[in-house]
């Protein structure tokens, strides 16, 4: 048999696979709707692991296992599929459809808190997304949150990845204890200046101050120039700090904190790879839907990595989003178990980013909806 | 109809999806052989993407996505158990090959490179998995990366993850620079200590110093007792910083290393939560194949984090294999693209395990095999 040949029997058997996937499709929706008119649960664990036990037990050794990958998949179909004709809303979903249906719209001027002090990067990213709001400089990251969710501030602005460093810990910590919807999210090039007080040299110079990541992104500068690291709870705060001593100490910071603390430029660009961006979100307490978003944020925890993250991205592809970023970040227990960030294409105002929330919502206890903004 | 008769009914659909699948496998193994004998690429990505175009638009419309993902699940699996049966081996899995066949054995007396100096939490690790061995202390992480490809010693060990804190930045950058194998890794339960030169009362204590980890592990308490925290290169040689400074400072480190540089300890165990485990890996030159490993450890670049992740995951289910860690971290570019670590089960001593890694070093140009070990 030519290759032509083997192909064409190939196509008919997907042909005859497909007609039954269909008819399948079908009888699925015969038992969702037996289910409903019953008040019985849509999902069935155990009449599950009987169909992969018994698809197992039927194939050959050989397939046996991809037999069983490809049922899994399947019955993960059909349920992604039985999701869109049943409306079994989790109480996640029922308080975000309110929302959407309510039509909130955000201040029109708000007052919009920053961590650090005035020309620190996060401080820029606020400026430049909202140049005409009211900003309020806190102190930590935290304060950040505590005022978002108090009502204080109409919104907050967080440093969240860096294009080099990788994420921010610290507000991947943070989110987890509080409350909050992301709305908005800003991305700003860093060009790091090495900074001290006028008429410093460059050789005086002994100690360097910054934010931790300021200092990881700038480990080739500081090595070469042999200088020691000392980290500053942000860049723009450790210029003011500089300023402020008599030693021959230099930060690491913006142009713009550097002539907010009257400080000299020494090096401009120390970065060790040029193209250095870091991506910020902006937090509110209310959820402000915009025809304009393009990503959601959600977080969840998985019980067995490999199969359910397989599973979720089965209901991913079914659904046609992109998964635009996945994060993992340890719990905190002796076995390592991590809690996921998972960001995926979709905007609330459509049905479809609803179905798959609600689906999500419904099969992960730990599942979370963090807000829906526009990917920059 | 009642649910019993349409769970017959899909059973029986079951059953001839079953049949068809087992046919479909049977001419796709008929495909490998005529293009192994005609000397043709085994994967043809054009005739993948016109099979699932044609489904697409037989499929009715509802489960037109479903479908799509079913077929691309099929010749997922169809490519894996090809796999199985034709031997393309990559460079890669012929110079593993060649080292299983060499069977190896590790020096019995290792020379060991430790960062930091002598009572580090890394120290501490060496001495716990290799009690007799000769420890050489490097100064940062770098230099035992450089020691050990050098082969100026015979292994280095290197802090990988805290239960936590997450994972240690600066050595998965480490990584991706620097030619090693894994071959073991350790578990130490890390039991913080606030730690000053004797006779300082901790309400005297301004400063603390301490590895950057050391201090997010205890930033708890850092903020109740209103310390400034001050980073250095690990929690020893802040040890031996601290009882060098005549200022009434404190350091974070293991009671190992007061005793070590004669501190006292003023709290015990001040870490945020009890359960702070660290794990660390042993790099060697040479990859040493042992029947007692059960992970093997790899890194890959994914074009695009959707798809690929997802072809990935079918492969890792074909193949029986547990995703045990998956960690990403920026390339460094202007988006945001990762790079994956990824650790599953297996053994390199068995035939499955070589046949994933060949399957995978052939399908992503990205990939390398970064050693085998048993979890601890």
């Amino acid at each position: 048999m030519d290759l032509q040949q083997i192909r064409g029997q190939i196509d008919t058997i997907d042909g005859e696979i497909l007609r039954l996937f269909e008819e399948r499709m079908e009888l699925v929706k015969g038992v969702a709707q037996y289910k409903r008119e019953n008040n019985l649960p849509i999902f069935h664990k155990d009449r599950e692991d009987q169909i992969i036990q018994r698809i197992g037990e039927q194939a050959s050794e050989e397939n046996e296992q991809g037999a069983k990958v490809l049922f899994s998949t399947l019955m993960n179909i059909s349920k992604c599929l039985q999701q869109n004709t049943v409306r079994d809303y989790s109480s996640q979903t029922l308080s975000l459809l309110e929302t959407v249906n309510s039509h909130p719209a955000p201040p029109e001027h708000p007052v919009v808190a920053c961590p650090g002090v005035i020309g620190s990067y996060t401080y820029l990213a606020g400026k430049k997304k909202f140049p005409n709001a009211e900003i309020r400089m806190f102190e930590r990251f935290g304060d950040v949150f505590d005022a978002v969710q108090a009502g204080e501030v109409d919104c907050g602005v967080l440093p969240i990845e860096n294009s080099n460093a990788g994420s921010v810990s610290e507000v991947y910590d943070l989110m987890r204890s509080h409350d909050f919807y992301i709305n908005h999210s800003i991305r700003l090039k860093i060009n790091h200046c090495l900074c001290a007080r006028p008429g410093t040299r460059l050789e005086d110079v002994t100690e360097v101050y910054s934010y931790i990541q300021g200092l990881a992104q700038c480990s080739e500068f500081i090595c070469a120039h042999n200088l020691i690291k000392r980290e500053y709870s942000n860049t723009a705060a450790a210029a003011e700090f500089v300023s402020q001593s008599e030693k021959p100490f230099a930060a690491i910071c913006s142009a713009e904190s550097a002539q907010e603390y009257g400080l000299e430029i020494l090096r401009e660009g120390i970065q060790n790879i040029d193209e250095n961006y870091t991506r910020f979100i902006v937090i509110s307490k209310h959820l402000y839907p915009n025809p304009e978003s393009d990503t959601v944020a959600t977080s969840l925890t998985l019980a067995n990595a490999v199969g359910s993250l397989y599973n979720l991205l089965t209901k991913f592809a079914v659904s046609g989003v992109n998964l635009t970023k996945i994060e993992s970040k340890p719990i905190g227990n002796k076995n390592f178990d991590v809690i996921f960030y998972l960001d995926f294409t979709g905007n609330v105002l459509n049905e479809s980013t609803i179905h798959l929330i609600n689906d999500l919502s419904n099969e992960l206890s730990g599942f979370k909806f963090l807000g829906n903004y526009k990917y920059e």
